[in-house]
Order: structure tokens, then C-alpha cells, then sequence
């Protein structure tokens, strides 16, 4: 076989007059009897050559038996279309090929579904027939740039200094880790690996190495349900540094943020990016990850209806809980009753027992809840909720953490549906100062909102015994249009310190030393002050892509039960190897 | 805290007058009573400070606390020294620090071993404490190194439109996966994923999608007993492009490799890299990854003694074995009687039962066998073995495994003891035409020898049904030094041939399509013709980093018996872990 002298898609008037040979697969066969157009498509895109038997009977002939998406090999001359067979659809539309050899490569059969940039196959069978559907041209943008992404990234970081160095994938499970994926060791009797939920420790002991500025491209593993933003396994862009404080690392990871947009979308992004505080997101947005492309915030009314009649306000004030207003500007006419009653089901998962509503109409407030506001009352919700006749105003009046996330959602549905978001925004935003640990009521101890390496601020550290709620940690998040990059934060790297942490999380002193010694240890030989982020490198790639779903922007993902619909993964293994690793599977379960 | 202002290494003359502000590591501490010298280290390398009276009071009172390791920052006045106290061994040996600022960052305990470039630390000491190994000079040079070397491959298949792919870890296992790692899913009850041992499947799976050129610098796991060039999860440089063919694969790899060796070592190698066909390599080396950097091929010596009285000679013949010889020159000198038994311990394991041996003397051949020679046999011999007085040979007589890799073993330590290798010399060599299957005695069933999916030469189609032994692979590996980089093949891409290859594995129909299905369909529509090559880059910058273990090259490598002795890797797990993954293991071995 001799070699293509061109890609299918680069093939312009330039070449008028030329021989060329291609290879690549037929995207579509128009037969008009005594002539044969066919499209042929490699990765560089399409183009149009023609069989006939004023060219040559023999590639004819051959053009005859090829189907969509055989693989063929031609030779022909490029010769340049007339004015009005121009289709500037194509890069290529301005000629053809006139062929006079045809060779076929390799048959197809039809095809579960055609090879286009918009399918209507379900899910499933494009997961099982992966390696079709990754031909389909949309697919093809997304995996270029994925490549173009990482190589900048890469480049960028190259540039800074940064080092890439590769950390273990069989690592040991820590008591964190309840969502690690084990692997049994076969030399070692009844014991096990953990893979990476990330390279933290590693990491960190880089710094302690001395290397100052490590990054990593690392694929990381949490074994969690699945929901259409998460994979089992997905990929990190783990960055670490000696020496740089907050601003350093805020300011290095704007400046690459901003480098991939230039080379991405074109696009120049002025100034900082926003930072906003955990508090301010949550009370404004009911989210530590809002999408700022439009407004509709949350209105704290806990102070405003202190002395209502209405029970359900009234007892969550009593409870120390908050009462929060949502007005869905224009709403009343948006929203039919049934339409608004249907909404206490998309609450419930988020533990509200109910949806309060108002209508504003030019009377007043009307809805079942209206006869719990006196006019002076009325007066000063609206005030506050910036609310005019036809609008829609919904209330949450429960603890804390149920208000946010029944209204952050509900706030995020409306503006779905009601178009209020701008999809050509890209809202960078820094979310900062998050609390260092929360209460988890199920353990019955604090846990690290972000994991317990993370420092605490300078001014809260004495707080961390005495009162770890209102500590907050030297941590910060990086937000896209509502879904969150990375983040990252200072480390502690002093023992004293740390044991102090591991202490507030509820590990004794032996637990501590069993599962973290040799980290402790590290932190006594002269370890650097250091701090660094990891990047979602998958969303990074989902949401420049302008896509929806991660599976769009990973060439092999798996399913919502992790399951690998192609190679059928996960599957049994053979007694053999059971044994060989000590492990029996218990029974059944019916 | 300020920022540095330099890099303790990069200070030269040209600073002289300036103020700095510096952060590192004491590397070293000498006390002169009113005047304190320290050698400050960071990544860059390292200076030397002052501290004084003179200069500073405050300063030189700290820098009396600090001690080997601590992490300090200073700040001084860059001084040039005077032409005596030039120390020529370091880049700042010019210049040194007036310290009118000294802040101590964290302290150091004693350290277990020094933080220099020749340690005689133990191996287990380094690695339980590999954060402060990782701080040797050498060390911090071998992992800039491989960052350079991965930067470089990544940017050459990048300008060579090659596109990095991700593909899974968590993978399926097959029967060819005798030594995967297994991860049991917690959600399909008794099924696990398998790590991938290469991604061999997906990378082809992404030629049928139509990327043409695929990379991919990927983790790869392989759960084997370890040798020094072997570790559990190592890394791999893994290449697939369609259409490109032997030749193509292998001009790019060589190109690659020279673009690595000029950039690492400054070194320009001429011409295409030596070819040896794997009977070649087995016949001359006894080996398939021959170190040509030095002779001392082994001689056939079966049709010569083919009239041999000596037993040993006479059944290897009989039983359809072969006879070798290895001529150690100028070696009668060199090795004692007593040194020369013990040599057959070393073949033993080999499968040799014995290892024959002969000295020549000025008046003929002595030692136990010499006896079985007549003077014409002798001189046939020595004439065959180029041998002359002084050289002492030495003979391998079995079936033919047993006598090339007892023989190819010996000559390697020969090469080794007696110091017939030129270190300097990097020879890269391909070796080719490999045979496609190989009988496995124990599975009574041929076995790949490289993988099922590896296309059989044109040539030797015909033969895959009726004669499997004479089947060469369109299969090549590259050989460094000895060492094997890697290799790769034209693959299989017609279901056809593909099922005809699983029948030759001795797969049935069924098996082929339960393992194998989702391929075996893939190759149905209009998959290219695709090769590749994967490369051990773990290997590649042991080799050209010089050094000799592959631990020296991973940050953080596990022993012999797979464990990380740091972390103390792998580990029990809680009894919540194994239910919830439905496990138990099995009672303790006695």
C-alpha cells in the first residue's frame, strides 16, 4: 500500500491539477447510476470524489460495492467545482476528486447509527458502541481539544517552573477514605491497596522533598454513586507549591485559566476573577458553587418575619433555624398552581418538608399562605424581595443547610427554565475563607470540609480547640458557571499542628500515628510552608467544550452504576485468581 | 513573609552589591565561633551565607539556633568573595551572602542519613524515608531529568499530530490476564474491574473511532513477582497510529529517541538504528534483547561435535538440543578453579544441568572434559571459537531455551565482571521478526508472545492453522544497552484473521466471543490497518539518567515484595470495607 500524500480536509483549489491518494471512510454514497459521489472523511474532515466511467470503469466498478463507512483507499486528480457545485458547507467544497483507482480497505456493516455530529441514538447504544460514536465529528472536537487543553496546561506550567512528577496508584487506604477503591495484594495475605481519591500526601511529601513546584496530570478514583458530573475515576491537574501563600496560587491559576480561554474560545478575559466568601454564597446563593450569569438571589428574611403567625415560619425561627425568600420575577404567569404544588417534590430530597409560595397581584399577596401577612407585613416583604405585581415569591423556613439547598436548587432550575442564563458567559469566580471543619451529626465528630491537611486561617487558629465551628480554613475554591473547577488550600506543615487537627477530628494519638506517622515524621525534618489546588481536568474540558455531560469529553466512560457498557467491566474473575489473592465472595444477595 | 528575590542557586557576581532574600535548607553549618558560614540549598542549588558580629547581631544569633535541615529564609547583601575563598565546585562559588536577616521557618531533627549526592544509607533506610532521600542532589536531578524526558516526547508527538487519549484504569480482565490487579466493585456484587496491564484494547479501539494517531504517557500495572527492573505499576509511553507500517513506526521511534538523546545528553546519533532478527539475537546473544556493546558471541557448535564421545554432548544432540559455546578470552588467568564449579550454581537456574568448560594451554585443551577431544576435534574448536592460548571456554548443551539463557546469562556477567562494556556507548538495536506464538508446555496450549492481537508477517499467513511454530509476528522491539524499551507490532484488523488467531490460542468460538465480543465486532465496520509501539519510559530514564535500578528513577517506588515502605502500603482494611464489597478473606496461611 503506498502512503496518503494528503488529509481528506486539507484539500483546497491549491491542488487543482494534482494526483493526490487519501484514505479514509466513506461518510455517505450517492449513486446517480452511471456516476458514483462518495465522501470520504479521515480526522482532518471531508471531501467529495467522483467515480465514473468517463474516469475510470475500474474504480467505478469498485465505488459500486462500498457502503457508509467502508475504508477505502483512491487515487484520483483534484479538479475545481463549477460556481454552483460549490458547497461552502465543507472546507473542501470548492473542488472534488476525480478517481481513477478505488481500493477497498476494510468492509462495514450498517451501522446502529450514523456517523453525525447530532445523534438520535440513546445513550446506551452509543456506550456500547463507543468506538462509533466517537467517530461522529463533534466527538472528534472534543478529544482535540481535550489534547490541546492538557498540552497547554502542561506547557503553561513547564514554563512556571513546575515539575511534573508521577505519584503511586497503589496506595494505602486511610480511614478517609470510605469511598477507596481496594485492590487485594496477592503477596501480601489479606491486605490491600487503595487507589488515589488524589495525591495529597504525595504531594505534600514533594514539598518536604524539596522539589518546590510540583504539578501532575493524574487520574484519581472515588467509588461514590454516580451523578451525571461524577465518574468513578476522573482526572486531576494536581498542582503543589513551597513558598506560594494564597495569592500566589489564586493569581498563577487565574493567569493559566485565562491562557486556556485565549487558546480555546479566543477569548481575553480583563481583571481578577470575583471572590466571594463560603458565607456570602451560601446566604446569596444557597450554594458554595453559584453560577453568578444571573441574579435571582436568596433574601435572608429571618429578621423581616420574626414576629409572624405563621407556624412554619415561626418554628423554624424558634429552632434556631432561617427563613429565606426566592422571587421569581414574572413567575405568577409563569407557573401554573399545579405547576407550583409539583415543586414540593423537587424540594423534598433536600430534607424541606414543604414549599411556601406568594403570588403578588396589584391587591396584594394572594396563595395559601397570604392570610398569615398583615398589610404592614406585606409591605416590608416586598421591600426586601424587590417584588411587584406578577411575581412569584417561594420561602424556605427550615435549618440552615435545607434552606440553601432547596432554594440554591430551585433557584437553578428556574433559571434553567426560564432562560435567565447567558450560555455565553464564562463566570470565573474564587470562593473563599470556607469553615475548616463541619459537625457530622451521623459520626458524631467534625470533619474536614475539605480534607485535614488544610490550614487554618492565622486569626482563627486559636479557636481550633475551643470552637472549631467558627474556624475557617486558609482555602479556596474555583467556580465556573456554577460547577466547581478545584480548589486547593494551604497546608498545615508543622506536627504540633497537624496532631491538633487529627485531634479535632476525633483520632487519638495512636490513630493518628498509625495511619499518618510517617507524614507526621516528614513534617520534623524542615518542611517549607507550601499550598497548591487540583483541577477537574474533565470538567475544565466539559464546560469549555460548551458541553453538559462528562461522558461527552471521556473516550471510555462509564455508566451511572460504573459499568463499561463496551467491554462489559465490571465482570467476574475465575476461581483461580480468587484464591491466588485469599478472597472469597460472600453469598448472593436475593 | 516577603517573597525570595533569587534562587539560592542562580546568585552570581552580577548580583554583587544587591540585596537579597533567599529561602532553602542548611545544608550545612560551620561555626567559627564569632562568625557562623551556612550553605543554604534549594532546588536551584546552593550559596553560602555569612553571618556576623559585623554584620548583624540579631542574625548571627539565629543562625547559632538553626542546625543541618532546618528550613530558613535570609536576607544580606550579595558580596564577592575574595580570590582565595573561590570555591570553584559551585556555580555561586564567587559570591556569598552577608546576612543582615535570618528567620527560621521550621526546624529539623537529626536526620537519619546526610542529604548528599553518595549515600550508604541502606536501600530500606532511603526508602522508609524517602522524603529526605528525594532531597539528594542526584536524586533531584534524576526527576528533572524525567520531566525533560517526558516534556520532550510529549511536544515531538504532539508537532507529529499525534493526540493524547485518556483511557480507563478500571479495565476488564481477561484470561490472557493472569497478573492483573484486581478492584472489586462495591455495586455489582462478586465482579471486579482489573487494572490495565497496557491499554492495548482501548488503543486500538481508538484507531477504529478514526483518531489515526493516538498517545498516551499512561500508568500500567502488571502483579508479578519483582525484579530490579520491574516495579507493579510502571509507566509506559504507548503509541498507536492507522496506516502507518512497520517501517513508519519504527523511523518514528528512532527519530524520537535521538531527539531525547540530543536533548538529554547533547549526544547527535547518526544513521538508522542496527536491526537483528529474534533467531539472530537467540543464535549470537542468547537473548531477544541483546547488549551489543560488547562481543563474546556464543558459537554454534552442534554440527562441529557432532561426532562428540563426550555424553553430555552427545544426548543434548540425540534429544534434538544444541551445543554452544562462549569463549572467555585471556580467562584461564582470571578465574580459579574453585571460581569456575561455581559458575554452574549460576546456570542452574536456568535449567542447565552442568556447565562443561576447557582451558587452552599452549600445548592444547585442559580441564575435566578435555579427554573426550582428539587433537583434529581440538583444532576444529579452537578455530570455530576464534580461541588461543590463555582463553578458557565454556559450553552449553541442552534444549535450546536452556542453552541461550544459561549461556546469554554467563556472557552478560562476564561483559560485567571483567569490564568489557562501554559505559559510554548507547546502543539502540532492533530486533525483529519475532515468532508469533510459542508453545506453553504447561497450559499445553500455544500462547502469544507478544499479545493475541499482533498480525502475523504476509508471508507466513498461510501457516497460522497447519504450523504456528514458523509464524513470524510483524512484531519489533527496541533494545537499549541490554535493556528492552519496549515494542510493539502491526496489529490484527479483520474479525477474521482475529478469530482464526484465538482458534490458534486455543480459544473456542464461544470464549472468543465472551472475552473478546465487543473487538471482534469493532473490527466489522470498516476498521484501518493500525500498529504501534509502547516504550518503558521508567526504563528510558533509568538508562539515560546511568543509572541501574528503576527505583532510582520512580518518586516513590515499592520493594521487591510490592510495599511502600513509607506509607506502609498495601495495608488491612476495616471489616465495613469487605462487607460492603461483599468479601471475606480467607483464613491465614500457617
Amino acid at each position: 500500500m503506498s502512503k496518503r500524500t494528503h488529509h481528506c480536509g486539507e484539500i483546497t483549489k491549491q491542488q487543482a491539477g494534482e494526483e493526490v491518494k487519501l484514505v479514509g471512510w466513506v461518510q455517505r454514497r450517492r449513486d446517480l447510476g452511471q456516476v458514483i459521489f462518495l465522501d470520504i472523511r479521515d480526522r482532518s474532515g471531508l471531501v467529495q470524489v467522483v467515480c465514473s466511467p468517463d474516469i475510470n470503469e475500474q474504480a467505478l466498478h469498485q465505488a459500486d460495492r462500498v457502503r457508509n463507512e467502508y475504508m477505502i483507499s483512491i487515487k484520483g486528480i483534484v479538479v475545481e467545482r463549477d460556481e454552483k457545485a460549490v458547497n461552502a458547507k465543507i472546507a473542501t467544497g470548492e473542488i472534488e476528486i476525480h478517481v481513477h483507482e478505488c481500493e477497498l480497505l476494510n468492509a462495514s456493516k450498517p451501522l446502529p447509527f450514523q456517523i453525525e455530529a447530532n445523534t438520535d441514538a440513546s445513550e446506551d447504544v452509543r456506550l456500547k458502541y463507543r468506538y462509533l460514536d466517537l467517530r461522529r465529528p463533534d466527538m472528534q472536537e472534543a478529544f482535540k481539544l481535550r489534547h490541546r487543553i492538557t498540552k497547554t496546561v502542561r506547557d503553561f506550567l513547564d514554563g512556571d517552573g513546575f515539575l511534573e512528577i508521577e505519584t503511586p496508584m497503589l496506595t494505602k487506604s486511610t480511614p478517609e477514605g470510605a469511598r477507596d477503591y481496594l485492590v487485594p495484594s496477592r503477596v501480601h495475605h489479606g491486605e490491600f491497596y487503595a487507589l488515589p481519591q488524589s495525591p495529597q500526601i504525595f504531594k505534600q511529601l514533594l514539598m518536604v522533598s524539596g522539589f518546590e513546584k510540583y504539578f501532575q496530570i493524574v487520574r484519581c478514583f472515588r467509588d461514590e454513586d454516580l451523578r451525571a458530573d461524577r465518574q468513578p475515576e476522573f482526572t486531576q491537574i494536581d498542582i503543589e507549591a513551597s513558598f506560594l501563600e494564597t495569592e500566589d496560587v489564586l493569581a498563577m491559576t487565574e493567569k493559566l485559566m485565562k491562557k486556556l480561554m485565549l487558546d480555546t474560545h479566543g477569548l481575553e478575559l480583563e481583571g481578577s476573577f470575583e471572590r466571594m466568601t463560603y458565607e456570602d454564597a451560601m446566604n446569596r446563593y444557597g450554594s458554595d458553587k453559584p453560577d453568578t450569569r444571573f441574579g435571582m438571589e436568596l433574601v435572608d428574611l429571618t429578621t423581616v418575619l420574626q414576629d409572624t403567625e405563621f407556624k412554619v415560619f415561626k418554628q423554624a425561627i424558634e429552632s434556631k433555624g432561617i427563613i429565606k425568600g426566592l422571587n421569581l420575577v414574572g413567575g405568577a404567569s409563569k407557573l401554573s398552581r399545579k405547576e407550583i404544588d409539583a415543586l414540593t417534590d423537587f424540594v423534598k430530597p433536600f430534607g424541606a418538608k414543604g414549599l411556601a409560595w406568594l403570588k403578588v397581584e396589584e391587591d396584594g399577596l394572594k396563595g395559601p399562605i397570604a392570610k398569615f401577612f398583615n398589610s404592614e407585613q406585606s409591605e416590608t416583604l416586598l421591600e426586601h424581595m424587590h417584588a411587584t405585581p406578577g411575581d412569584l415569591l417561594f420561602f424556605g423556613a427550615d435549618k440552615k443547610q435545607v434552606v440553601f439547598d432547596s432554594l440554591g436548587a430551585l433557584r437553578l432550575k428556574f433559571g434553567k427554565e426560564f432562560d435567565l442564563i447567558d450560555s455565553s458567559k464564562f463566570n470565573f469566580l474564587w470562593v473563599v475563607d470556607f469553615p475548616l471543619v463541619e459537625y457530622d451529626e451521623q459520626a458524631r465528630r467534625y470533619v474536614a470540609l475539605h480534607h485535614p491537611f488544610t490550614r487554618p486561617k492565622k486569626e482563627d487558629l486559636h479557636l481550633l480547640q475551643s470552637n472549631p465551628d467558627d474556624v475557617r480554613a486558609e482555602a479556596y475554591d474555583l467556580v465556573l458557571n456554577g460547577y466547581e473547577l478545584g480548589g486547593g488550600s494551604q497546608r498545615i506543615y508543622e506536627r504540633e499542628l497537624q496532631e491538633k487537627m487529627f485531634e479535632t477530628l476525633g483520632f487519638t494519638k495512636e490513630q493518628a500515628n498509625e495511619e499518618f506517622g510517617f507524614l507526621l515524621e516528614a513534617f520534623e525534618y524542615g518542611t517549607p510552608p507550601h499550598g497548591g489546588i487540583a483541577l477537574g481536568l474533565d470538567r475544565i474540558v466539559m464546560l469549555l467544550a460548551q458541553k453538559t455531560n462528562l461522558r461527552e469529553v471521556i473516550a471510555f466512560p462509564k455508566t451511572a452504576s460504573a459499568s463499561d457498557l463496551m467491554t462489559s467491566a465490571p465482570g467476574a474473575v475465575s476461581l483461580e485468581q480468587l484464591i491466588d489473592l485469599n478472597l472469597s465472595v460472600l453469598g448472593k444477595r436475593g
